[in-house]
């Protein structure tokens, strides 16, 4: 398996995506138009990519991950929806497009993210297959502690807060852990949990998810500087404009893609027990580091 | 059992409350501020009430059902909170308290209610008592179910869609079933889960939360036209202010309270199989009638 095998996987996501959401000819019709806008028909999938790998690094099938992968992308898109909103970072451009606000207004908006919230965990509910239920269950846990005040939330409020102030490493750090880190944690150890994976492994990609969530956001930050917006797809100097802590900012970028470098390594390292079979994550790993959006 | 002893529901469901959400000295702080000024403290706790006593009318314990209470007020708050934010109705006053983001700015108003959705989702999973999990999970469904697109995020859309618009009353009918109704008629089935009603029970609940969950919103209509800002709590005339189609709006004061005693008196006949147990439910609704808040 290689790189190019990810393409599949995404196709998947998407198509899972299109199937586990309201339709547009439902009522009411514009939100569910606003809820596809912003997670149909793009996006890395990063997530949901990692989440389908590790089920299958974990000996299960992905198809029978495929509902958590796009609850997690769900979820993921719900947080950008918000992110983007202008009592948030007010950005005008996602994924190379207006965001949702600028389309469909901040109400809609605001209610589209509540709503792609909800219908993930709908998701993960309702279209847990025959037989994963309780897997589903346990991942259900993982996604929502993942994504509350003690991860996802936790973080962007640490993040909202350290605006214009002057943080240590180790504080940016934590508010990376939280913000980035605990969803790309959590799809990792979903795949896992489906895959009904033993504690040895699952502990792997644990640590797996906790290295490449911090290089992944180190790389953002230095996306941020030094793409360009068309390349990226957002507004590129974001950071700057809203004054806040990054790595590059703290240590200098050369330091910080040693950083983002090292992260990588202790990620690829997790997956030594795997042998073989984790050969895709480490090539995943790697093409984080390297990527260009 | 009479009215009187809802004070008791209430206290139950305070330290509930108290119990489930993060505690101020977490990190962070603010946040967990922000979540607990909406939550706690204040409220009829309609909904969590509602779920306590229908576990009980069903011969469950209210015991075993009260995560389940806390964690439909958490999502009633945060329905509030987003609903109060200056794209949405831009409300100043709640529960005779500034709004969210009058204390705490938008951003945190905002994250704290999608941080209360899915703290409400954290509590149903990891707060479920010994031997009530498999009910707590169809619960949890008929929650989030009743939260979403086809819920209460819908209704809202539908009732910000509707604004100065000219509307038939089934339109607002459908909109008011969403809006309110979904998570009131949630309240009744989640209690009667809980505590395994049986099918003949749970039709019951159904019915009477449908009708009770109408009578609810149109009465709330009319406070809003007629109570006094510092009884209710809330701003009155914000209806009038953001052109909402109600109720009185529509037929006349009189004849919207001539509305809600129907249905007042179709959530009673709804509770006639049950016999005495329903009682307390009974007195409740003749409450929800005849409150001045």
């Amino acid at each position: 398996m290689n790189l190019s095998d990810l393409e599949f996987y995404q196709a998947q996501i998407e198509e899972g995506l299109n199937n586990y959401l309201p339709t547009t000819s439902a009522v009411p019709e514009r939100l569910h138009e606003a809820m596809r806008y912003s997670v149909c028909g793009g996006g890395k999938r990063l997530r949901g990519i990692l989440l389908l790998l590790s089920c299958e690094v974990a000996d299960g099938h992905w198809q029978g991950a495929l509902p958590a992968a796009a609850a997690i992308e769900m979820i993921h898109a719900y947080s950008l929806i918000h992110d983007d909103l202008p009592c948030m970072d007010d950005d005008e451009l996602r994924r190379g497009k207006p965001t949702n606000h600028r389309v469909y207004g901040e109400a809609t908006a605001l209610l589209a993210g509540d709503a792609l919230l909800t219908q993930a965990i709908i998701t993960m509910l309702v279209q847990a297959p025959v037989g994963l239920e309780k897997a589903y269950h346990q991942a259900l846990q993982e996604l929502v502690q993942a994504s509350g005040t003690e991860g996802m939330i936790g973080g962007q409020v640490l993040d909202l807060a350290a605006e214009g102030k002057s943080l240590k490493l180790h504080e940016l750090k934590e508010i990376y852990r939280r913000k980035t880190g605990a969803l790309i944690t959590a799809a990792l150890r979903m795949g896992g949990i489906i895959a009904g994976a033993t504690s040895d492994v699952l502990e792997a990609l644990t640590v797996y998810g906790e290295a490449l969530g911090l290089a992944f956001q180190i790389t953002d930050d230095l996306l941020d500087l030094e793409a360009e917006t068309v390349v990226l797809g957002k507004t590129v100097g974001s950071d700057l404009k809203n004054e806040k802590a990054t790595y590059p900012g703290m240590v200098g970028i050369d330091q910080a893609r040693l950083f983002a470098t090292e992260e990588i390594n202790r990620a690829c390292l997790a997956l030594v027990p795997l042998a073989e079979k984790g050969k895709v994550l480490r090539h995943l790993a790697e093409a984080v580091l390297h990527r260009n959006k």
